[in-house]
């Protein structure tokens, strides 16, 4: 099984919302499921890049599992911060 | 059947986590579950907000439905706006 180099999952940063669409469409379109994962403030826009998937680009796609989750950051100086997570699942249409 | 005078649907907006967290545990108190609803970057707090609820002070609560969807909005000048927007649906314990 892939892990980290499974290349359905698209990691939501700071670049505009279009190049996450492109980068899931990619998955898509080889009738594969994608899954937006985010943390913190990208939340947002992993949910306005579901939202244009679904409803502009890719046709017949549907939301599969919505997850919301806590992860735990190693910080630089060796603390500890928790961070509100989502994953998004994408299904492919037919 | 209440409508906007529902008291278990929570706005999240620009205030502070806690204030939101408040809210919905006074209708998580009540045994009825609460609804959190999100537009654009108040998405991520909405998010956070959740996971406060869940994971520190609603013991026993868990997700119910998690929905995404785009509203539409009418600006001062009459034109129209798409924004994405979340509804987390937060189950109360036993």
């Amino acid at each position: 099984m892939a892990k980290d180099n499974d290349n359905s999952n698209v990691y939501i940063g700071k670049k505009r919302s279009m190049n996450y669409v492109m980068s899931a469409m990619g998955t898509l379109n080889e009738g594969k499921p994608a899954k937006l994962l985010a943390r913190g403030r990208a939340i947002s826009r992993a949910v306005d890049v579901g939202e244009l998937l679904i409803n502009k680009f890719a046709k017949g796609a549907s939301y599969g599992t919505i997850e919301i989750k806590t992860e735990s950051l190693t910080n630089k100086d060796g603390s500890q911060s928790n961070v509100s997570a989502i994953e998004i699942e994408i299904k492919p249409g037919d």
